[in-house]
C-alpha cells in the first residue's frame, strides 16, 4: 500500500446548493491530488461562529493524527480579521480569528497559532468576498505538501476567543446551560458527567434532579431506549456531556427551548 | 497503479449538519486511512427503519464486489437489540437487528449474518448514545483490514424481519402499496415489470389500468419525458418498478396521497 | 507517489435523501476505482437547466486539468434529447443536450462535442428513467480509463443553447439582470467588473449609482464587512461579478426579488 492520503476537513456555513464548497475542493485537488477530503458540516447556522465551534470541537478528535481541519465561519470575510492556522499535537485548524479556535484554545494551551500572510499560498481572484476558496483552501492545500509551518506567517498570541458557558454552583445546584440542539431536537449541554460525580459527591445523595424549562428530570437513564416517550429525560451522551430528550421526539420543540436555555442539576 | 482502495458506504438518519456522520468517517480513516467513502443518504426520516431498508435495497447493487454497506438508522440504540455484520457473495452489510436488512435477505437467503460482538473492534466513549460511531464504523473499518468475518461475533439465525409489501390478486386486479415516495414526489411501488407481464398475461388483455388515490391512469408510458404535465402518469423505473409521475411536477403532492396508499393494476 | 486519481465532478437536481446520487457513484467506482469523486451540488432546483449551467460555470475552472465534470439536471430524460459529451482545452463535460452547457461553450467556442452513442459505455436497465446512472455516469467513468474520445460517438455541431442574459446600454445606463440567488440570499448579477469599468469610463464620472428593486445603492464597497446591516450594498464578488447584498442578512427576501430582476448601473 502506498503510504496514506493527507486528510482535510471543511466546516463552513455555505450550505450545499451553490458552487462554493466544491470550489473549496477543487481549489485544494489542484495544488494536491493525494488529498482527502472529508466535509466535516456546511450547514452551521449562518455567522454562528459559536456553533461552529461546538460542531467543531465535538468531533476533530476522532481523525487521524495530522488531519487538517478548515473551519470557515466568517461574518467578517474582507474585515482587518485576521486568518489563522494553529498546530497542536496531532492536528492543523485554519479558521478567522473570530473565536471559532475558542474550545480548542481551550483544551490544548501549547498550540501554536500563526497568521496566514504568505502570499505564495494564496489564490488571487478579483474581489475580496471569498476566502474559503482564495486563502483557506489553498493554505490548507499546501500545509498537506509538507509547506514548514512557520513558512505561513508570524506567530500570534492574541487570537480572538468568546466566553466559554462553564456551570456555576448556586446553593446546591449546578446551573449549567443548552449548548446545542441536534438535527433530533436533543438538547445538549454544557454539564458533563464530571459535574454529575461532583454534585453527588457534594450533595451525598444517590440521585439528582435535572430542571429545564420548567420541567424536572428524575435522574440519569442509560440510553435512548430507556427513555420515556412522553416526559424528558436525560442521559450521558458519548460525548459525556448531559443531553435531554424525548424518546423518538424532538424535545427542544416540545418543551419550547433551545440554545442558550438554564439547566439545573440538584 | 496500486489496488484499488476497500469501500465502505454509509446510509444514517443522522442528517448533515451535526458532527455524527463526520464522526463516523474520521474513525473509519483512522483505523484505515486507505477506506474511500461514500454517502448513501443521511436524510431518511428519523428513525424509518423501512424506508432506510428499502434505500439501501435500491443501489446496494450498484456498488463493487467486496463494497461494506454500513446502515444505522437505531430507534433502539443502547437497547439489548443486536449489532449485526452480515455477508453476501457480492458484499457486506452492518446494521442494528432493527428489521433494516429484511429486503437483502430476501434477495439471499444464503447470507451468513453475525453478531458484532468482539470488544477489540469497538471505540470506548463516555455513553452509550453512537454505536455508528463507536461500534458500527470501527466494525467496518476493521473489515476492510481484512479481519476474519467469523472473528467478529457468532452467527444468528434469528434476524427480526418486518413484512415486505407483496401485491395480491384481488378478482382479475393486482393490489400493491406505495413504498417510497422520492424527492420529485414520485410514487414508487411495490408492482414490478413482472407482475404486469403476469396480469396481462392473465387478463389477455393488451392493456391496463392502473388506479392509485382515486385516479385512474390508462396504461404506462415509456419515460417521464411522455408523461402528462396535468394527470397522473406511469411508467417502469429504472429499478423495474411502477412509479406514478406528473411530468416535472410533484404527483405526491397534487395527490396527497404517499407511503402506504393502495395501487391496484387491472 | 502515485500518480493523482482521476477526478469526476456531479452537478445533479437529484437531491441528498434518495439513492439517487449514490447509485451514480456506485457505477462510476465499480468502472474505475480509482476514481475521486467530488459532488459540485445536487440541490440545483427541479429542472432548472439554467440554474446548473450558471452553477457549473461558476466553478469548474477551480477543478485540476483534466477533471470529468459530470452534469444531470434532465426534464427530458427518456425522450429524443441527445447525450453529450465536451472536450475544452482543460477539462470534460457531459451533459444532456439541453442547454446546459451553453455558458462553457460560449467561453471555449474550439469545444468538440460529441454525442454520447456507444452502448459499450452504458448500463442496461429495466427502465428508460434514469440516465444519470445508466448513461453519464458510467461514460464518465470510462473516459477515466483513458477510453479514445471519438469513441464516444459522432461529433455534433448544433447543441441545444438558451440565450444568455447579457447586460445592455439603455442611454447611459447600462441594464442587466439578477441571474443567480445564492444560500445567502445574495443577487449575483449579470455585469461584471468590465462593465464597471466601461460605464465609469463612458460617463466620466467616479462614481455610480446601482438600481434594483426599487432601491438605489451608491457606490460599491470592497467586502461583505463595509457593507450595511439594514441598507443593500453592492460590491464585485469573488468571480468578478456585481452582487447586492445586506450585511448578515437575506436580500432576496428583503427586497422581495430574485432570479430574473434588472438591475441598472448609471
Amino acid at each position: 500500500m502506498p503510504p496514506p492520503r493527507p486528510l482535510i476537513t471543511l466546516l463552513t456555513d455555505f450550505g450545499d446548493r451553490d458552487w462554493f464548497v466544491a470550489s473549496m475542493k477543487g481549489v485544494i485537488l489542484t495544488i494536491n491530488p493525494h488529498a482527502t477530503i472529508v466535509d466535516l458540516s456546511h450547514h452551521v447556522p449562518s455567522h454562528s461562529v459559536e456553533e461552529a465551534a461546538y460542531l467543531l470541537k465535538s468531533c476533530y478528535r476522532f481523525f487521524p493524527d495530522g488531519t487538517v481541519h478548515v473551519a470557515v465561519v466568517d461574518p467578517g470575510v474582507g474585515s482587518a480579521r485576521r486568518p489563522l492556522i494553529a498546530e497542536s499535537e496531532h492536528y492543523f485548524f485554519l479558521a478567522p480569528d473570530n473565536g471559532l479556535l475558542t474550545p480548542i484554545l481551550a483544551e490544548d494551551r501549547t498550540m501554536e497559532v500563526r497568521e496566514i500572510e504568505n502570499a505564495d499560498y494564496r489564490l488571487t481572484s478579483p474581489g475580496h468576498t471569498f476566502d474559503g476558496r482564495d486563502l483557506f483552501a489553498p493554505a490548507a492545500a499546501w500545509l498537506t505538501k509538507e509547506q514548514p509551518f512557520p513558512s505561513f506567517g508570524r506567530l500570534i498570541d492574541d487570537c480572538k476567543t468568546f466566553r466559554i458557558s462553564t456551570p456555576k454552583w448556586e446553593a446546591r445546584a449546578l446551573v449549567g446551560e443548552i449548548v446545542y440542539v441536534d438535527r433530533f431536537g436533543n438538547l445538549i449541554s454544557s454539564l458533563t458527567s464530571q459535574h454529575v460525580k461532583e454534585l453527588l459527591e457534594a450533595t451525598k445523595r444517590p440521585k439528582m434532579l435535572i430542571r429545564i424549562a420548567g420541567h424536572t428530570i428524575d435522574g440519569l437513564v442509560g440510553s435512548y431506549a430507556e427513555g420515556s416517550m412522553v416526559e424528558p429525560s436525560a442521559l450521558i451522551n458519548s460525548n459525556g456531556t448531559i443531553e435531554v430528550f424525548i424518546k423518538e421526539s424532538n424535545v427542544a420543540q416540545r418543551l419550547k427551548t433551545g440554545r442558550g436555555a438554564e439547566i439545573i442539576l440538584s
